[in-house]
């Protein structure tokens, strides 16, 4: 991998910030063309592998399937984990002045600082997996304390999209294009097991339209419970979503048409991460709806992506499920949870673990003198 | 706790292999009408306690009932997990003869070696998880090397339900009681969080036979498809399910006579170490089907019992879920494991270990300065 390089010119542009629109979609092009297949060798191997375990063949379900995408993604039949990130992009939404959150946006802000100083949910989950946190500020509505905080900010948050797009499609490439250099950073630190995070009031919100739009169900099937909020407020949200795609219009054939239209600054920066870490051979662990939104919109940009990507929790928004489900995935924990930040994806990395340990740690018949035959 | 005076005076007995049958009900009356209910004081301070972490009420979803769940069990509002570890019980089945398994009876033993030498699967998720594996011969029905690998085996294997009772009601008595106190010797080292594992060609045949009897769905929703067994072979396994219940006409109200006629050695030494878990206040983690039918019995004996199982994984046994949801409880992993040993309980402990730590190391909403209300 040349993934210094890569940080240093990525993707052909010098500087993000300073790049015009159409150095910007290049850029994307250029990234969304590059995803490749995983590498059937090295699954096959992988398989060869685990079937000389002593257990019946397949017994471990997922785990083996993990095994094997691990060795798909890594190209080889030995994969190993070196290091593991959990990427957390917080943005702001201009969607809440219609009322769609119970929580005040001082939230998004206030969650961000914890997540640097740590004792919050992701910081404890991430910990307890060894894994580092990366949160960065790609859109919060208000000034951060130092300044340098807000160094990948692309915007002060996203404008209402009930009344109009959430983004212009420059704001929405420079947010995508930041959270694929992010992961591109982290790639290149020595981190190769990604999971996507976020915090930002309202964003259940757009993540809802996203999904009503890329998987054609209605909003009321994807628009769930959000966090906290009761029957009411459910219906209004949902009438909210229903508003912004009315007014928006969005082409679900053009992905970044829609993202810009009916998204968000953390969503497209996880979007970006997680085509970036396709694009460089990383699984990519998903949290819940948001970074499911993220995902979907990846894989609108790339299909190859979606086999890059590794599933987590069931969380309690409806949307989840089917957006999983549009992706070929299925959740793999069943633990209820509905507080984002990538705490259900943490919770899936001891999991991702324990799949290589299987195959590098377990004694085959040979070794062992167990009979073979399938038991 | 007097684990130490217990296992040498285990519910009032010196020896359990010197004690008459008689003695042996006594102290299994002992045991089971002595478990006590969680400490519902406990409880409602731990709620207290994660309702002032900076997330949602109730976010982090089963995370937070499994920490309330430890608060009640151990009677502390600050639960703190010492020592975790599988109690893998090994046994063989008399049934065997009926061909309900495609893997021959040698393949016990040589498994249960590999316990003891590593390299097993189960081997692998107990170091990963930092936990202790415990194997214990109960009823294998070949010699060991060294014989003190039998110092714990009540009996050469089962005999064969199909044609009369499994064990005499001494025998599983013995074996229930054996479960108990290797439970107790494992407390009484310093472990506070145990699981249940299991190895015995062919125990899915009594496991579907009882959980068919105490959940009273049929022999067709409850035997699945076993390990590796295909169409015929299953259609022949739920024949000869049929027949031990038909033969034996176990009284489902009388869990011991129930667990003598159509159980197994290592079932019923599971049944022990869950009852002895809940009598001593300690946790204990539930694996596949195996593990749900020794649980049922003891929900059985000791309806208490139940609120100090943890569910893990949902295995491909359809008698699985129908077990767990006799017992209250909803399977937390999906993961299409049907291997056994207690590898799906294994990769449950991360998990209960982060409940406490989400408790013990999160930020309150005081402390981080973050806006309190239902986000």
């Amino acid at each position: 991998m040349t993934t210094v390089n890569k940080s240093i010119n990525f993707h052909g542009l010098d500087s993000l910030r300073e790049a015009n629109e159409q150095a910007l979609e290049t850029a994307l092009k250029e990234l969304t063309s590059k995803i490749e297949k995983l590498d059937q060798e090295a699954i096959t191997a992988m398989q060869q592998r685990l079937d000389a375990k002593i257990k019946p063949t397949r017994s471990l379900g997922v785990l083996e399937d993990i095994a094997q995408q691990l060795a798909g993604i890594y190209r080889t039949s030995h994969p190993a984990i070196k290091g593991k990130a959990v990427l957390l992009m917080g943005g702001d939404h201009g969607v809440v002045a219609e009322g769609v959150s119970a929580a005040p946006q001082e939230v998004t802000v206030q969650m961000f600082y914890s997540y640097l100083k740590g004792g919050a949910g992701i910081n404890v989950l991430t910990d307890h997996a060894g894994a580092k946190l990366i949160a960065t500020d790609i859109g919060i509505a208000v000034p951060l304390d130092p300044p340098e905080l807000m160094a990948n900010r692309v915007k002060n948050g996203t404008d209402n999209m009930a009344h109009g797009p959430a983004m212009t499609r420059q704001e929405t490439l420079l947010a995508l294009l930041t959270g694929a250099k992010i992961a591109a950073q982290a790639i290149a630190s020595g981190i190769n097991l990604l999971a996507t995070g976020e915090v930002g009031i309202g964003n259940t919100t757009p993540s809802a339209a996203l999904v009503s739009v890329f998987t054609g169900h209605s909003v009321e099937e994807v628009a769930g419970s959000g966090t906290g909020l009761r029957n009411d407020a459910l219906i209004h949200k949902q009438e909210v979503i229903k508003r912004a795609i009315e007014v928006n219009q969005p082409d679900p054939t053009d992905p970044m048409d829609t993202l810009s239209k009916i998204g968000g600054l953390e969503i497209a920066a996880l979007t970006g991460a997680i085509l970036e870490a396709a694009y460089q051979h990383v699984p990519i662990i998903l949290d819940g709806i948001i970074s499911s939104a993220a995902a979907l919109t990846a894989e609108e940009l790339a299909p190859l992506s979606a086999s890059y990507m590794i599933s987590s929790h069931n969380s309690e928004e409806q949307g989840h499920r089917l957006a999983l489900k549009k992706l070929g995935l299925q959740p793999r924990l069943d633990f209820h949870m509905r507080l984002g930040e990538g705490t259900g994806a943490a919770l899936m990395f001891p999991m991702v673990e324990a799949a290589l340990k299987i195959a590098d740690e377990m004694a085959t018949f040979e070794a062992a003198g167990v009979s073979t035959g399938d038991f």
